[in-house]
């Protein structure tokens, strides 16, 4: 998607060749405009899959998968990391490893809003190791709904992501693919 | 808003005639045609302002927001509560109590995001003390930023959050406004 990939190349900054800040128009100030490119895409990607819902986590992915939502006319589901406690007892929910945090946490979602009849699309705005996605597929797979595949915004191919979710027999489309971050440079395949 | 305070009645849940839980439509569920129509009516009730950008809080504001700022198409920022450590130094930052958790926390939000020439729409969920939107006003006056309306889903009008607000001479729109919780029973202005 090259409007995607220009942003990323004008207003990305690269940390430690393995991190790309993409704060100004995709996970803290928000591009609206560029969200709704980035919807449209998804659902020329996604459209033969009936997607009955649409299955994040916050914060970031929270704003794409709304903006996508519109063209697939479906609700959205967001999981929670934090606070937590007024969601009940009656939850799905897989622990997370961040390796960018070194740290573990739960993902966390209701059973009310999750069922066996559903198909789901499940957006987030980074893949890197795979391990969010990944909770999200655990958190769906308890709800004994089908997971139809995965949308991400930016993927860091150099790292485990999408060998994870190809395992799974799960399609997976990223919008811009990272082959490689070399002297600050980002390397697009 | 006729639309939103009947979802209010049929799917909200009350709980110690104090707090209303709208997990199924608004803050963990989210119902993308309603949010449509909150955005349309924000616009309707902030047409004249000049909105140049629409700050809001990890994480139920980040959907709302999103949607909204297509029918002003202007960025959105979201304040982050956690995980900040990303941000840099060059932040703006504010303190904030929340009544309901009983804790303390910082909302944050990059320097590089808000400047003076800015006409600010502030938009969440809920508004109940009004801690969260003074946090955010004050993170847009260190910004020099002018704050031009706060725009609430759901008001609680029996605490102090308009008030507050008031107070700073801030347009203050709620598309539902709960006069008083009894016995279980919502009841609407």
């Amino acid at each position: 998607m090259d409007i995607l990939k220009e942003k990323i190349l004008q207003y990305g900054k690269v940390i430690d060749n393995r991190l790309v800040k993409v704060d100004s128009f995709l996970n803290h100030q928000l591009d609206i405009e560029l969200f709704n490119e980035i919807g449209k895409e998804f659902k020329k990607r996604f459209r033969e899959k009936n997607i009955t819902k649409i299955l994040t986590i916050e914060a970031s992915g929270i704003g794409i998968a709304c903006i996508t939502a519109q063209y697939f006319h479906v609700p959205v589901v967001f999981a929670k990391k934090h606070n937590a406690g007024n969601l009940g007892k009656d939850i799905y929910q897989a622990e997370v490893y961040s390796f960018t945090k070194d740290v573990l946490y739960n993902v966390r979602v209701s059973k009310e809003y999750l069922s066996s009849e559903d198909k789901i699309l499940i957006i987030d705005d980074f893949l890197a190791n795979g391990q969010a996605v990944t909770g999200l597929i655990n958190v769906a797979k308890q709800a004994k709904a089908e997971v139809v595949g995965v949308g991400i915004v930016i993927e860091k191919r150099f790292q485990k992501g999408r060998e994870m979710i190809e395992d799974k027999n799960i399609k997976l489309e990223s919008l811009a693919v990272i082959e490689k971050i070399r002297d600050g440079k980002i390397v697009f395949n």
